[in-house]
């Protein structure tokens, strides 16, 4: 079996969100992230693979190509067997318990698919994210999150009206914020962190009292600010040191 | 001006380790990166610049080319303005205070560049790499690193040797070790980091008898570990966040 005109058409569409919205559709490569996807609750669609993947899903879900045709249709420098077409999943409702992650406009899908594998680690169910943000079934994201994606109930929303809404302590990482080391951070909370170059929008700052930050430790006033996944980690780690 | 079919070569020949060590160059692009590394201590060789990029530098330091040549010879996906020659300076002599960290086999340039980053915003201001971990002179190193570079002294040493004479608490980064958090951490200190897929490696293992970890606050035990530039991040937090 190979690659019709009309699979590689799709394939290749999958890459621009219009798409992937149209379709209700997104890719995901590679044995390791693949096998995760298919171990969840997310429903597969289809898969391209080579010969040497070995899977138990029904064989009208695959379709075996050459190694040739994978480096086609693949979006990785190495590609890795598979290539795997899944449907995106309803979004979750909203929950309102534990602690939140809010991401006002984050644009890079490599600090997204980080800070999704961050909330995983820390246990954080549930990301929120600014309709600005980038999308979280971009291949970019799916690839870089390492099957954290399966776990975490991501949200897409208008960022200002949902935290004028919830009733939570709710903070904004901001560079002149307090000393995040010397705040008392709650267990239910949101933490709302901003976009690479221009942080929290004024919006948003305008809503939310409690600004933290990390402090600086280094002599000079030159480095450049955390980069956003490195300060989540950071921030999360705050979070979660004391509970 | 243009660009003489040598300069040409040489530019092309730094992206490989052995030539930036013959000729004891490195390439910097960008405003901010070159910017900053012209106010350091380092020694710039050549800038080639479009008309627009502004500078005090002596005039036989600088050859002015077009946005069409600058794109020839850039390596970003959006070329900005500058393209620099710098000189490789002479590693500093060890220091033995403070807090230090030490990468075993970091291959990633990603990585060591955010690492270089973070241990300039944490007030570390010495890097200690294992000769199998990636040349801190790797361009992608240099852009990663924004500049912070300028202001770490990175030392490339036999690590297990190194670690053998050394008279400091020293502690590995390792899924394994003590839960962090609840740690007694020393102001002064080594803190060893490993390779991206395979930790640190048995010999050091073997010689260090402190581990700490970052614990798993998500249910599933299927999260994949945390990135080293991530743990890196977290765990420089914790040494410095009650000094």
């Amino acid at each position: 079996m190979s690659i019709s005109k009309n699979q590689l058409k799709t394939i290749t569409s999958l890459s621009q969100k219009k798409y992937r919205q149209k379709y209700n559709l997104f890719i995901a490569e590679g044995v390791k992230v693949v096998k995760e996807l298919l171990n969840s609750s997310f429903e597969v669609d289809l898969l391209f693979a080579t010969d040497d993947f070995e899977t138990t899903i029904s064989s009208d879900k695959i379709i075996r190509i050459s190694d040739v045709e994978l480096q086609k249709i693949s979006n990785l420098k190495s590609p890795n067997k598979v290539l795997g077409l899944f449907k995106i999943p309803d979004e979750k409702s909203l929950q309102k318990n534990g602690l939140t992650i809010a991401l006002d406009k984050v644009n890079d899908p490599g600090n997204l698919g980080t800070i999704i594998r961050l909330c995983d680690w820390f246990g954080v169910t549930q990301l929120i994210c600014s309709k600005e943000t980038v999308d979280c079934y971009n291949q970019k994201v799916v690839q870089a999150s390492m099957g954290s994606l399966t776990r975490i109930s991501i949200k897409y929303l208008d960022l200002e009206n949902y935290l004028k809404e919830i009733n939570l302590p709710s903070f904004i990482a901001d560079m002149d914020g307090e000393n995040v080391y010397k705040s008392e951070l709650p267990k239910e909370a949101i933490l709302i962190m901003g976009n690479e170059a221009n942080g929290v929008s004024d919006a948003i700052k305008k809503l939310i009292n409690n600004k933290i930050s990390i402090p600086r430790f280094g002599e000079t006033q030159e480095t450049e600010s955390l980069n956003v996944a490195t300060a989540t980690a950071i921030l999360l780690s705050e979070f979660k040191r004391n509970v």
